[in-house]
């Protein structure tokens, strides 16, 4: 079993650039506590960064036959990439949302995610927690799966 | 330190009635879940459910000084409640907003959270898993705080 | 077979104020009569009224394993609240929805009813008679299910 | 008294297709029940179907004088038909609205009628039942009407 | 030269009913006035009244060769008649439309024509008199553009 | 018995400028036509042109107890001005409202006219012959109200 | 195997007048094209033109047991009636739509379709051709049918 | 001759929460100005502040026939109680809405009150003053009523 | 200390016409109210009316060093005017919004101001008492203010 | 003459995945198909697949010269890429858009095409079929211009 | 060649008040610069402000035939003033629209400029720097015009 | 000091194609342009040209340390690009928007932009000469906070 975890654009300045809004962790402490999980819960883990919207729609069409479940932290393309949310409508592969700022509480325009009705559900608002929480979350939807409770 | 749970207006109904949304779960296994994460994380609990919206208003008003954060499944009264907005606003306690169902995958008058603007942060759409998740993001504000890292 | 009536928030004053717009009937006057209706029908009836949207709540989360169909005019809850809509949605118990007065020919926040949609059916605008054409509805729906055919 | 009884467009289908939305009633015998109550009632009554609004305007028009009440399932006009709202208001004849399915449970552009606003009362949701309360409650009318009452 | 006259739905009541709305004139005496108009002004007239949109899109399309302009109160066609809009935009013949009210102190509805943006200009709000003037607009139409100044 | 006529803001470029839109009459010869037919119908007249909203209003609060009716083309203040509107309110003096060119097939912002609904009606559209129709029906409703047939 | 072909309001015109928005190609030419490539693909053909919607709606009705697709060209009735839509959903038999001009280059009340989500598919912008090619697809469908594979 | 004072939800915590939105004064300091101007004003006063929807429009219902004048702060239910609007409507009493901030300078959902059109008049803004001011308002009320000037 | 009182577009005609609307108190009635205020309360007062937006906008700039407070009836321009916005915003001079009338009991369009986000309050609805009223709020500010509790 | 045919975002997976949706054609099929029909008219063809919005731009941009007509399948990018409609505007390639499902009977986001408005015309609903229709489009319009008869 | 440069509402303040948001330049500094630029340009000036929409109107249309472009910053008019959109249309001088401040990134109702549309550019969010920038563009154009390349 | 010049997608074609709406100027020859006025104001300068909003993204992303200022022209990626607008934000790198067409007088989708609200100013409609007019600004821009006034 193997979780495909996608970081959308700009994360690459994570810990770089405007840390009061999305605090100083940096992406690799990010990539390294979600392996360590990975680890302890006994699961595969692959991550992908891209600023490219096509990219990630490369990127989760591949998955198809390789991973299990997405982690997807859309960042902009939350609120305006169709292409993305059709690709995961395509691969049938369970999704987890995150993102790391309260989106609900910024301009009105982030309040719509189109990524949202397509995903198994979300997670936002608690920083770099919010990536550990969803990768639990995918990695429980995994295990739920294979006891064929769900 | 202690966590104030509150269920919203039909979750008594939990587990007894449409299970195909909310799944099998009743409320009493979630309560038990919580607290025993509760225990592991040496966290005080206090938990109550209400169909009124009032009443929870008067909940939150009380938990000045008893209470360290608040976990909320605030339920229909997401979306149309002002008062349990402003109850939030003015005790100024740290609150996250858990729900059951993807509320994103479902009628559109139920995209918008009058409680999200005002909450730290959200987890929604992973059924009982979403209040262990929500409970371990207000455990972990909490140490955050007392560790004066935020 | 029992039916719940419940008569939502102001409608303790019916007949005593505002007669210009719902008549001058009283609300004993409308129990009595669709007492006399149940009777005739060979239905039991149980009739609550409330002010608090909770407490509406409460009751039909009640209504579950004792109630067969329920004959509900929201009133001013008509348009503002989804606890009551959650509420009818929780228990599947088939529901008439009944208005005194036209509510299409009012002011256009009372053209939305989120009652509506989760309602079998609408009777409104004949004063009194909207509730005795409701329960003739209500027992309609409890014998067509008796025989099967719906 | 005479009460005129109009049926909208795609009506003279009823029963013929789409089964499952509206029923399997055919118009002849809602007609056949309409007759038996208005026997029973001691009131006139003449049916009209037509596809077309313009038909429909012209009967509505010279209903003058010679009809008491309308009872009116406009259809697919319910949403569209300035025209036939304006032949209400100017033949001032009480009118009744009836719907056979519940339209607020439908899509979007069903939820609106032009008609509610100028009819007395609507009844919708109960298929062919539907038309007998709405028959019964446009009776009650005239009586009323003729006892002075209202 | 020849101006055919149009009156939409409903207008064969004009005086019989709703004269708080729409005065006392019948639609024969408008009718005899702009027959005199006529005779004065030295141009035929053809007047037309149909409760049938199709019919009126029938009117209009056989005007091509005979009528040189058309003088139309759509009425309740005028909020809702693309159909109508299209056979004047088709047969390119210069038209004026009136209104007997003001359709702007009247229901939201009414504000809006799609008949204006394809006329040349409106007479609303005088009753009878919109029809006289509306007519005098249209036969100083027809004289401007056979004298070639427009 | 007088009728003030008010020009608004740019008209007296009338003929200067734009003739394609509003043509190539000037206002002096709009007034010279004005004055005869107000010559003509033995009814008095005032003239007034002003591009300030406020000399607008004042002149209309002045023509209390002076003029009997208001002329108006109130140009781009037609779709901005409430000060205008209150003031026809205010003064009780019927108004009618005329444009040179079809405000209806112009940019969408010029198809609402605060000023419409506290007119009596309104010509647009005939370029200069709009004022010509809209004297007329002015001083056709000062005759009408002189009669007290109005 | 029968298609039934629709031609909505004013398409008689067709080739008379607007060439510049619609062509020079006349309605019979259309028709005689839909001929020829009937009897090319072995599939019966019935033609009808009307500018009124009833009328089109009674003839959808009669289709049921006579035609195995329609292909209708809405016109001005795209964007208005309910009653065409109504029709097509009650009968059951698939429907192609085609438009001769690109309705969505248009003015914005043309843009939306209420036949669009009834039918199968559209075509549209390609002048007389898009009859052919909606002729294809609709001998297409029924041809799959027939085979089974959909 | 007495007036009801309503205090809405949360404002239990005036003064002891959100100083800086709503300042310092605490409720009972509110009230014990309001009744040394009742005293002052020789009127009675009565004084209620709940959290809950319901026990308001309760209040509000038990009024008649005791109270002659209502000072309501509805806080947050302003922006979303139909029932206590209704319940101002049915009771028939005159009442004043007051708000201790200035609502049309906080969140937009603040701006509408549904409270407003049924009450006499508004303040807000002041802080604790907008009582005491609207507490003369409604004890002005009362006398011109009294006295026979409204 | 003195207040700057202005008098918004067709105040001059208060108490002359609309009566019903506005009462029958005169302008200077009014005038003289506040006069007497300001002498009991030592605050200076002067008082300006104009119909023009811009005379208001240069009065206002004009308040800069000479006035303390402003109490404005912004009338017809509290819906349309940035430009009264913007010089209270440019002069930082604490501005007292009042209006006669009920606003949000009138037409939709009179529910939004301009002005009341940059004013410190609002009294609307209560007749001439709204300006008295106001006119005490300003002058607890200015006391306020000038004993540095705010 | 050649044709430049663009399949969009995610159509790479076309017959992996939902094939409910989109039908077990696979992208090389349908490619095929196209190949024979450009072989068949007698026209050059060349196809192109991304997931990138701007490879897309970047293959328009290159088609000047080089290509006489595109045939577009956009994809999710229909609904969010003015940089592809632009770069279709820039090179002024008559250009037809195909869709293999019937956009206007999936969820409301899918009903508006940026790109519709810069097309010639639409195909759509009618799956592979869509590109062969879509393609005899492109082709009759080559052959119509190269005739001079557009 | 000369240019006419308009300041709006408000701007005699400039420097004075708001310096956060406008910066600490005054009005006459502004003047100073433009006039040495205009010195440089070998181009005339003239400038005018006033608080005054109808002024401005005024001025506007008096420039006709005296100065060949106009540099405006119409401040407070620029979201509500159809009358100075409509000068500018009707003496067709080429028009700069500055802004001293970034418009977009203040209240929302900024956010729309009706001079914008008819203007041939603008600049804005540079402080005094906006309108040196405007000025060269404005003097850019008259030197393009006089050469006909433009 | 440096500047980056950024062009968004279709600018390649800039002189090519479209010379109607954007002029005849090439891309280079605006390159060359900013070179010569970088020279002369002593600043460095690096340009960029892309189709793709994710290169757009990564340049934007590596600007940090290295580029001082942004001159930006977005084109299509204005009005959906929240990804570039976030890079701006992220990198805190003052940015200055520039368009070659007047974006307010073209199709309504234009007329938002995404990335104004986060530039500094933005420079419009003046074809190349945006260029320059925003290269200089952002020179000042540099100069101003080299000179610790800003």
């Amino acid at each position: 079993m193997k979780i495909l975890v996608i970081h959308g654009p700009n994360l690459q300045l994570l810990g770089v650039r405007e840390k009061d809004v999305y605090g100083d962790v940096r992406l690799e402490e990010i990539n390294a506590t979600l392996k360590a999980i990975a680890a302890e819960e006994g699961i595969g883990v692959e991550i992908f960064q891209s600023n490219h919207e096509g990219e990630i729609v490369d990127r989760i069409g591949k998955a198809i036959g390789t991973c299990d479940a997405i982690l997807i932290n859309p960042a902009a393309y939350t609120h305006t990439s169709v292409a993305i949310r059709d690709a995961i409508l395509s691969v049938k592969i369970p999704t987890v949302e995150v993102h790391l700022s309260n989106i609900y509480a910024r301009e009105e325009f982030r309040h719509t995610s189109l990524i949202a009705p397509v995903a198994v559900g979300q997670v936002s608002g608690f920083g770099a927690l919010s990536y550990s929480l969803g990768f639990r979350a995918a990695a429980a939807l995994l295990r739920e799966r294979a006891h064929g409770t769900k």
